[in-house]
């Protein structure tokens, strides 16, 4: 399987976690985002959509949108569980990263700070409020999903699953703007266990092969 | 069940379509968004997280977030499929849901557009432009990702999946701001099919019982 992917996408960074969990090996594709590299002509076939992460199969078969991928690699693929076995359990787990994947990270991914910036004009201070606003609010509405469920861990229990492979992007992501992260006990607790394990030390941003300073 | 939910709102309506769809009966619970009701400690217990749609079942537990609900929905109900039986169907159509559930709505729901004019003073026009911009790009994602595929009267073949559920709300959202729907074919085509059904028709705002003109 080859993953294209850059490294400071929070969306690829999910798919490389997920894949480290499963352990499955992939190739690693970098393009990067942030020259615009996805828009490119070069990439129009292998980026009909101009996203990344876009995982491709064996027989050349591409797929889009993180979470579906996560999807597909847990009912397709060998490995450790990334959705629970009941039906209610994946229900909180897909919610939990459907916080993230539809909550927080959309408002604040790249795209969107260059629309405020460049069409907007909003300034650098108004455009890290921004930033870290849309992280609070999400990030409560996360540690409340997490207390009202079962305790574990990780976000759903005793191992990591697709809401811990959204979580921690995210987490990193708020960390580059200094979002606050005070006051979400269950929230941190499963980000530091994440970050013990090496599936996710070795999918983060520093640790890829296209890693800037 | 009981849904709480807003007419107005997008992503209640892509579970009022899935409940119709798998022609599963709900108690309809209104929740005035636009008047700030969610936020109220009226609903605090019902709504801890502020958002809806939130589905209760008959135990009392509650669900968030759409995707999750509509997936949960389709794994233990009986009724129409609203995904495939196969794992790369269902990536096709997560993903189809995903651009709009993540591409698309969560830039334009309305506490993203109050924060444009109430925090960063942007003008009428500007907003409708940022509105008017998301839809379109997400739109075309959507159009390339549903001509890369198999042909079918709606998104994903000849019967409507949680991808239809998905799309139908975010073209009438985009109607409301007057987005261009023009050079999109197979996307205007799978709206027109499924409005062409009872289950699409009985859940638009217009037919809810908090609707308003």
């Amino acid at each position: 399987m080859k993953l294209y992917n850059y490294f400071r996408s929070s969306a690829s960074f999910r798919v490389r976690i997920a894949l480290n969990l499963k352990g499955l090996p992939y190739e690693y594709v970098p393009i990067h985002i942030a020259r615009g590299e996805h828009k490119q002509a070069a990439w129009s076939e292998q980026l009909p959509e101009g996203l990344v992460p876009t995982l491709e199969l064996g027989d050349g078969t591409r797929l889009t949108q993180s979470m579906a991928i996560m999807e597909y690699l847990d009912e397709t693929q060998a490995g450790a569980k990334l959705l629970p076995t009941d039906a209610l359990g994946r229900a909180r787990v897909r919610a939990l990263s459907q916080i993230v994947a539809c909550e927080i990270h959309p408002i604040n991914n790249l795209r969107v700070l260059k629309y405020l910036v460049n069409e907007l004009k909003v300034g650098e201070e108004p455009k890290n409020d921004w930033y870290r606003h849309w992280v609070r609010v999400g990030l409560e509405a996360f540690e409340k999903q997490l207390a009202a469920g079962p305790s574990g861990r990780f976000c759903h229990g005793d191992t990591p699953t697709m809401a811990d492979c959204c979580l921690v992007p995210q987490i990193f992501n708020g960390q580059r703007f200094k979002a606050d992260f005070s006051g979400l006990p269950r929230t941190m607790a499963a980000f530091e266990a994440c970050m013990a394990l090496d599936a996710f030390q070795k999918a983060q941003p520093s640790a890829c092969p296209d890693a800037e300073a």
